[in-house]
């Protein structure tokens, strides 16, 4: 509907809540984690591409903004945005949602890095992965740059000087 | 020696690895969450403190840069900047090291919101976390900014434009 990928859908689980009864901030990356997994599994770098190409995704740099508290037992999903792409990175957006709803918990941008297994050292993208992404950046340039994307941190006063 | 707070003392756990063999991305947001609460314990925000005050601390935001990968087993530590506070607001700096050793594995900068949990609404620090939060910045302010603070997600080519 919206043209966005999704990318992982689950249950909050207990062991994941804090001292405040809510989805501790880590495991709201841990959910992205997840999602980029699933990203893999759809450009061709699942377990079996990981191993005839020998190349894997190392993440460079993450920002998450958490807008809503999430509870245990709440079913959600993550939604992926491409954001753009070069010869061996790749930058996406994920959102995280009640599943099948709109309410945005919280969204996540993600630097990734294309990597050589034997070093590790980073290595262009294979044909048939980068081709993918092709296609999918194809899809998803025209859709609007999501509210969270490109932030940096700053309190308030600071965004005002 | 730094300066610095250590918030976070531990060693890398087998269930903390991700299928590449070292620390899941999401995993290092986990220790720099639990330097946070090592934080809090630091600045009356303990159990104690928060049955006392009736307030917790909430994450708003956080940006994560990962420098090296880290192997199950591997004792290390958080060390922890104060970059900035409002009334409400906390900005602060974690950085992930070996245990007693200078290599910098990946930074965090955080900004975190004081709450009523009550609501959960944000709402003014109590006194006594004031005026710690206002004598460690008094010590950090003459630090140098962090490598990895202030930063936004950007492909290379992006930067260069």
């Amino acid at each position: 509907m919206t043209g966005l990928l999704i990318t992982w859908r689950g249950t909050v689980l207990p062991e994941w809540v804090d001292y405040n009864g809510h989805l501790r901030d880590a495991y709201y990356l841990l959910l992205f984690s997840y999602a980029t997994d699933g990203l893999m599994d759809q450009i061709g770098l699942d377990e079996a591409g990981r191993k005839a190409t020998g190349h894997s995704i190392f993440t460079v740099e993450a920002h998450i903004n958490y807008v809503q508290e999430v509870k245990v037992g709440v079913a959600v999903e993550v939604r992926t945005q491409m954001l753009g792409h070069d010869g061996k990175r790749l930058q996406v957006y994920h959102s995280l949602h009640p599943a099948n709803s709109q309410p945005l918990l919280a969204g996540n941008e993600q630097m990734l890095l294309n990597v050589d297994m034997n070093g590790p050292f980073s290595t262009p993208f294979a044909p048939a992965v980068h081709e993918k992404l092709g296609a999918l950046m194809a899809q998803h340039q025209s859709l609007p740059k999501p509210e969270y994307a490109g932030r940096s941190i700053a309190l308030p006063a600071q965004r005002a000087g």
